[in-house]
């Protein structure tokens, strides 16, 4: 992935006005998806014939209410989403949408799913939002130079948040979504490099657990076979936050692939010896 | 397991009574494990030598405001906690406690650990709780003839809830802890002859997959290697709701071991055969 430039600069007063839109986009896709949370009557389809993708009308509607705020405020912006074709814009910033990550938890009425907003310059993220409408928790991070900062909304209240350092992985906590989720035997052996040296592994999180890097409880997060709207908000959230997100050669994962999530650069480090060792 | 007799028959206003006691002990419950979810400076301890079973210090402060509301309110009753010793009483009645089920959930942040409680008569439990403090949700059901009932209580609304019928194991959701809690190959064998035969599976939720059987979002949770008080409130809380819990065998599991909890007999009996023929 290139390095390219910003096509033009985002002074920090921009950002602030980006975040209050962000947030404005959160709202809308909860208002959208949060009623069809646990209803009986749930439509689900196969977009996949092999495999089980279910999409929800919960889905749907929530990012085409993201996208109407945005045809309004920012329409010179492009959009990436999970459930509509790209735009580009001619403003060189581009929001990257899944109005729900973790469809199958949605499906099971488990809230760990959560509404991903990102605003990408051109160059990188620079803000990342991880919603979760039942919990009522929103995760927040901005990459502004100094002023980068990370937090937690909840119940009309806004706490500074931050990755959990000084943990080696012997003492790690990891994450994945899912251990069948790896494509090949290759990725498996990656996968279990690490989670054979970490303290303790759990299951099934989708981005929740990318949040919880964030507020500091979890250290690790490793998965593959990412699209850009599955991991495009956690890199900015999680780096305001302290920490890092690459795939697992080291490179910029903000367009998709895998990833390796990591509280702190040393931790990163360290996993990704044994990634790049088991590979 | 034998159907012993109660030793003295509860009647619907009993059980009123001690559904009100109950729900006082999940609020003591809460106000002690409450403030310690998501504290960084959380105490762990390994239980065990090999594998890594952490008690909090929020685990026993939830514990022990347990028992001092039960030593006041019911001095006669037994009591069988996770962190303390048994004590059986002289009523015939006895409290099934876990205060927190999930410790790995509870130290990663993820809010799908909880307090179960169960209330056993001798013969049979007749009241289930799970309650999750961070989410608001109490799941509360009651085993009394025609009067069983299950309700989802949040936000200071009550819901009547029921398990979902009518899905066949191709169409259901099954739950499981971790894909590694299976004790040896052929346990494994026989969730994945369940498994290969769902639509979707699920893994890390601990008692919280449960609670998602009585709501009616989640249709089946495997499990095996339980202790009473992992499993006491599963029991009545599926069964008020509509659903059976059995171990792998058919027969009564609330003393432990093996469960198969399912939303429907015939969900229960078509999910029973293909471990008992995977075994």
């Amino acid at each position: 992935m290139s390095r390219i430039s910003a096509l033009f600069n985002l002074t920090s007063h921009d950002l602030t006005d980006l975040v209050a839109l962000a947030n404005r986009l959160a709202d809308a896709a909860a208002k959208a998806s949060l009623p069809h949370f646990r209803a009986r009557s749930l439509d689900t389809e196969n977009k996949e014939v092999d495999g089980f993708d279910p999409v929800t009308i919960a889905d749907r509607a929530a990012e085409q209410a993201m996208r109407d705020v945005l045809a309004v405020e920012r329409p010179n912006d492009g959009v990436f989403g999970e459930e509509q074709e790209r735009t580009h814009g001619t403003s060189g910033l581009t929001w990257v949408l899944d109005p729900i990550d973790g469809t199958r938890a949605f499906i099971s009425g488990l809230p760990v799913w959560g509404t991903l907003i990102a605003l990408d310059d051109g160059a990188e993220g620079r803000i990342g939002v991880i919603d979760q409408p039942f919990t009522g928790e929103r995760y927040i991070g901005v990459v502004d130079g100094a002023q980068s900062r990370a937090l937690l909304a909840r119940d009309g209240q806004q706490t500074p948040i931050t990755t959990r350092k000084d943990v080696p992985l012997a003492e790690a906590t990891v994450f994945t979504t899912d251990p069948y989720i790896f494509e090949d035997a290759a990725e498996m052996a990656c996968f279990e490099a690490v989670r054979d040296r970490a303290r303790l592994t759990r299951y099934g999180t989708d981005c929740y657990a990318y949040a919880l890097v964030a507020l500091g409880t979890v250290d690790l997060v490793i998965e593959s076979g990412l699209a850009a709207y599955d991991v495009a908000s956690h890199v900015p959230l999680i780096r305001a936050a302290g920490g890092v997100v690459t795939d697992w050669e080291g490179n910029d994962c903000r367009w998709g692939g895998t990833a390796l999530a990591a509280g702190s650069p040393e931790l990163h480090e360290e996993a990704l010896e044994l990634l790049r060792s088991a590979s």
